[in-house]
This record gives structure tokens, sequence and C-alpha cells, in this order.
């Protein structure tokens, strides 16, 4: 007998046909004599809908009624699930974020979440109840109600999933498992059968959209091993485990694209120390995340280079900062691109095998695509081309580095 | 300074207009001076919609699962006023049920509130601050969420009221005030400025659909003095009060009607004790109330007759169940009829002027209207007739007992 945490997404849920599909799911655990806690999301669409409202009200913006609201989503959810699945026989209760409780620090809207108090609810799992968790939320210190953010509800399983010392945290979701590439734009992507927790973080935070960097993060932290999995088929997943656990390293785990990117190039600097701190400081207490950055003096009284990459959202914002700095930072020349898409390649293998650089940059050379910026990490290669060769440079990448199954 | 219960029903916070609008209605009275509570239900059409699910995810149903999903609705209504009052300038925090809080009996889904813990709340009124609270929920000693039952928002606001020992509460509703019967069907009729408790308990019971019954007896029980009056404009309401505070008794207050009657005769019942014990006790055992009861002995050795009034939809079911007791009751004949309405003259100045039945009985007699069936309380007289004869009796008891107002 194994306890098992199951998460599943608005799409998921998003219906009353979806959500006894779910309880049918949930009974393929109790029946296989399983103990099972299930973390649900609002039903696809309801969140978006709360969201909207909360903000069109009024222009000013109290975090913790913002809470309150979009709170009641997950709560419609868990009580239809909780019925669905008393209606094919299984004992179950919903548990809302203050009934357990989820607590969370203070920061509405945002919160972290501190500690969850499992006692009354692993009494009700050994009498073979099954835990219908609302996701997403919990109580503030505040006494209110406090939501995780966007995603929240991934985080919400894997918190839950370490509290109880679940066997497996398996996440639902409307992909089957984690692949080496996005299908959509390589035909040959593989599903994975395994990632280590470090890849899948870098995957996550590169863009592929099947697991919140924040959720992985903490199964990391707390050795919770999670699954990715289909809630339209019985297919296994991707297990998402511990680097030791994984039998058959591969070199490569993926190739990860994020086409979100803006590159800024600002010319002509002084070449004196302060200057990047200068230009950093001020973006980053404008709470703008800088990613990839690249230095250059460009020879004797020419001053330096510096080209950075960052999220597309943010560019106007940096460009007008940087812009209004222009006189106390004394450059030439400031400009802009935003069709640029960050490729990375990622692989727990990459420590041990210094060959991956140099076949990454060979095979892009190859198809004449040109690298504007590089990153690296101890399990990643990251560059900056233009956009226009994204399909090019992720099929090349993928064939050139084995990931390459049957068509 | 005041303390004001003020309560909007699902139609006053039916979409963010109608939200603002309320919002404004709100801070009349802070810019008066006066504290604000204010109860509001779930946004015109949610509650249904909720229902709706929870019936539909399967027919097994479980109460504290409903109470869970449908207590959502108030949720986002209450996250929605208090961000619209703090817009305009007024410092407010929404309070759900469990957060007062507001502790309930167990019967979920038809819960009966049994206190309110107002500390809290009162410091945050005596600070300014508006408490804008989840009408219709509390929570339950298991410590899951508890529903009122339908309409229970106005139940909420008379039972905050109750404990902050309000100087008013204002139930905002459609209409802009309690009238001496129904507009629709009688033109002249007037809306009072002020009617005692037992009438609008009268009143209420027998169709005037502007307060819950069971508001009404709370704030008979607690003596809250309630104020109807309509959202949609600024004109004074009706207020309903103790009898000694109506310095202008009227002798009769208004004409009720309730056409969802239907009306059951026994013929031939053996004229023996037990036999109306034996048939009411069977319905009564089934949950069909019963409301006026005719028993006329026809005469030596020829048997008893019955006739009796209900709500018009148990009647099919009342009448297998009188069926089905055929042959141990002894009766000869069995007969409906649907098309019948009850028409009740109601006022406190009934219990000391002996002439209202009389006017009564004579102004239907004058018209050829046949009188059914007759019950009588001590502030109430009220007439089973046929259905087609509602509307000229309403208007005929309307101008003989001199309620008339100018057309």
């Amino acid at each position: 007998m194994a306890l098992i945490v199951q998460k599943f997404g608005g799409t998921s849920v998003g219906g009353l046909d979806r959500i006894r599909k779910v309880a049918s799911r949930v009974k393929q655990e109790t029946d296989a004599g399983n103990q099972v806690a299930v973390v649900v999301s609002a039903m696809a669409g309801t969140t978006n809908q709360l969201v909207s409202w909360a903000r069109d009200i009024g222009p000013m913006h109290d975090a913790r009624e913002y809470d309150t609201i979009v709170a009641s989503g997950e709560q419609v959810t868990v009580g239809l699930l909780a019925i669905a699945l008393q209606n094919i026989g299984v004992d179950a209760r919903s548990w809302l974020g203050w009934q357990i409780p989820v607590r969370t620090d203070e920061v509405h809207g945002a919160a972290r979440i501190e500690s969850i108090d499992t006692e009354l609810m692993r009494a009700r799992l050994a009498s073979g109840q099954v835990a219908v968790v609302a996701g997403f939320q919990g109580i503030a210190p505040d006494g209110r109600i406090a939501t995780l953010g966007r995603g929240g509800s991934d985080t919400s399983a894997v918190a839950l999933a370490a509290a109880l010392s679940a066997d497996r945290c398996d996440i639902y979701t409307d992909v089957d498992g984690v692949y080496t590439t996005d299908p959509r734009i390589a035909p040959k992507a593989r599903k994975l059968d395994a990632i280590s927790f470090e890849e899948m973080l870098e995957m996550a935070s590169l863009g592929a959209k099947v697991l919140q960097t924040r959720s992985v993060a903490m199964a990391m932290r707390h050795n919770v091993k999670l699954q990715v999995r289909s809630s339209f088929s019985d297919a296994p997943g991707t297990l998402v485990v511990n680097e030791d656990a994984i039998v058959e390293q591969e070199k490569i785990s993926g190739i990860a694209y994020s086409p979100d990117e803006a590159k800024v190039t600002i010319e002509g600097l002084p070449d004196e120390p302060g200057t990047a701190a200068a230009i950093f400081g001020e973006l980053a207490a404008n709470h703008i995340n800088v990613d990839m950055i690249v230095q250059s003096a460009t020879g004797e009284g020419q001053g330096a280079d510096i080209t950075f990459s960052m999220g597309r959202s943010d560019l106007a914002r940096a460009m007008e900062l940087i812009n209004a700095s222009k006189d106390r930072l004394a450059f030439y020349n400031l400009s802009a691109a935003e069709n640029v898409t960050k490729i990375s390649v990622v692989g727990m293998a990459m420590r041990s095998q210094p060959g991956v650089a140099k076949t990454m940059f060979e095979t892009l050379a190859e198809r004449g695509i040109n690298i504007e910026v590089i990153s690296t990490s101890e399990i990643k290669i990251s560059v900056l081309i233009a956009s226009e060769y994204t399909e090019l440079a992720v099929r090349s990448l993928h064939t050139a580095f084995g990931l390459d199954g049957e068509d």
C-alpha cells in the first residue's frame, strides 16, 4: 500500500464529465489499495473570470480581497469532485486551505507555504477516505485566505506530498510526460521515462510548461518523487526524480526554447568599474529580470559594449529606464531586438562530457545560424538566436544530440 | 452616530456596475458618520449555477460538499465589494462566515445560526472600517462551511444586526417597501410606512416575497428594527418594527394572496376519533404541510367530510398517499382542486375590532365569490376561493378596508 498525491489542473476538471473522469482515475488508485490525496485547480476559465472581475472592479487593488475572490474557484471544484467520488462508492471529503490548514506567509497573491498540518488528514487517509484538496490556497498569519500565485496548484501538491511523506506525487496534465523537446515543432521529440530534478528545473525555467519551476524546486528540496502524466490516457508518464534514481543516464535530456525573449545592446559605455552595476542595479530595482549578459571591450579608448537578454514583456520599460540614464551612463548608442529566441541544451551528463558546447556551436554554424549571446550553467548551455531559425535550430540540435525517436 | 447593518440581494450585486452602486450606498451611510456592516448575497445567477452543478455531478448528495460549493458565491461578492469600497476611499474588509465566525448547528444546507462572535468586527467598525459580510454562510461544529438555505442572507443580516445591537437593519431589494397588497394586481396598492413584526410575518408567509419569514421571526425575537427599501432609489422604505413603535395603527395593514394552493376533499369518513389524526399524521410523516382544515359531520350515520388546503406542488404526492390508505381510512370519495387561491386580510387591530370578518365575508358575497374554506389567527383571516376571482377579491377587499391610495 502506498500513499499517492495526485494533482489535476484546470483543463482536467473543466466540466462535470471531466470531473467524473478524474474521480475514476482516483478510484483506480484506491482500488489498488493505495491512500490518495488529490489536489485540484479551479475549473478551466474560472480563475481568469475571477481575476478579471477583481481587476475591473477598480484600479486600487487589495491582495487580501483578490485572494478571497480567486480562491473560490478551487472551492467549487473540491466539492464537486468529492461528490463525484462518493457517487462511485469512494469515501471522500473536501479540504480547503484554511481547513487543513496550509499555513503561508503574509505575501497575499504570491504566498509561500510555511507548514501543512496533516495530522487530521492522515487519520482520514488511514481510514480509507480520499482527501480532496483545494490547490493554490492557504491561510495567512492574518487569518485570511492567501493564494500561491498562478500555477500554485502544482506547488500545493508537492508541498502536501512532502508533508505527508507520500510515496509519489502524480501531476496529471494535458500532455503525457516530459519530452526531449516541444513535439509541436520537432515531430521526432521523444517522451522521457525519467529526468532529474535539476534538468527538469532547467527545462521548466526555459519554457517547457509541463511543471512550474517552483514546484520542481520544492520537490527537489524535499526529495518528492514526481510523475508527470496524462489526464486522458493510462500510459506511464515521466518520472522526475533524484539523479541517483535514474539508471540509464542520457547524455543530453532535452532541447528547450523560450520564444518570448528580447535583446538589448548598449554601445560605447565607459570601460571602467561600476558601469555594469549601474545598469543592472537600476533594472533590478525596477523588478526587471535580466537573463544572459555579454560584455566586450571594443579596444583602447573606444569603450565597452554590453548585450543582454530579458523577457520581452519588460522591454519597453527597460528601454525607458536606460534612456533616462543616458547622461549618467555616457553611452553613445542603445538598441533592442524583439525577434530573438533562447535555445538551450540541458543534461546532467554535460558535467563530465565537455564536448557538448562544441557539438552545439558546430551544429548551429553548419545551418548558418548566428549565435548572438551565450550563457552556460553546470547542466545547460543557452544561446540567443534570431527567432526565424527556432524550428531549424531545435530540430538540428535534437538530431545532433541523438535524441530523435522513431517518427 | 449609529450602527447600521445593510443587506443587498443577488440582483443588487449582479454585476460590477451594480456592486459599485452598492458601494456608493454604503458610502452614504459612512459619510453620515455611521458605522456600517454590509451583508451580501452571491451575484444573481451564480447560486443557481452552483446548485445545478452540485446536483448534476451525481445523484448522491453530501450536504457538506453542497455547502462548500454554494458558499463560494458570496465569497466572490464580498471581495469585489470590499475592493469597490476601497476604490471610493472607504476603508473596508471582507468577512467570510468562518472568519467572523458565524457558528451554526450541524444541519448542513439548512443550518440555523447559534452564535456570532462580533468582538473583532466591533473593534474594526469602531475604527471606521466597513465590514463586508458574506451572507448565507457560517461554520458548523464539524469545522466545515454550513449554509442557511435559500434566502438565508436576510437571516444573516438580521442575526448580525442582533449580535451587534445595531440601530437598524436595512434590507435593500428590488421593490421600495412593503405594500398593502401586490401592486401588480391592485393598482391602488399603497406602500406602508411601517408594519409590525407580527403582520409582516403573516404577510411574508402568505406570499409577500419582500422578506423571508425566518428573518422576520428572528428580528421580532431580538427586536431588530428592520427597514425594507429599494436598491434603486433613495426613497424611504417600510419600517418593520415592534407594534408599540407604530404610532398610527392602521386597522388592516394589507391583503395578501397565495396562488399556489390546492384543495383536497375526503368524503364519507367514519365519524370517530382518530380519523383526522390518521390522515394528517400520514401526510406529516411524508413532510407534506397542510394549511387550512375544515371538518364537517354530514349527519347521523353518513360519516364526516374533511377539506383541507396545501401547497400545490405537494398535491400529487398527497393524493397518492391518501389513496393508498383508502381501505384503512374507509372513506367513499376523494377529490382535489388545483384552481384555488388563499386570500388573507392581515392587521394587528383585528384583535380589538371584531367587525373585520363580517366586512370580509360580506365584501366577497356581494361580488358573488364563494368561500370554500376559512381559517383565522389572532391577526389574520384567510379564505380559500376559486382562483379566477383572485384579482376581483383582492381589489374589492383593498377598497372595503380603506386601503386604497391615490391612483
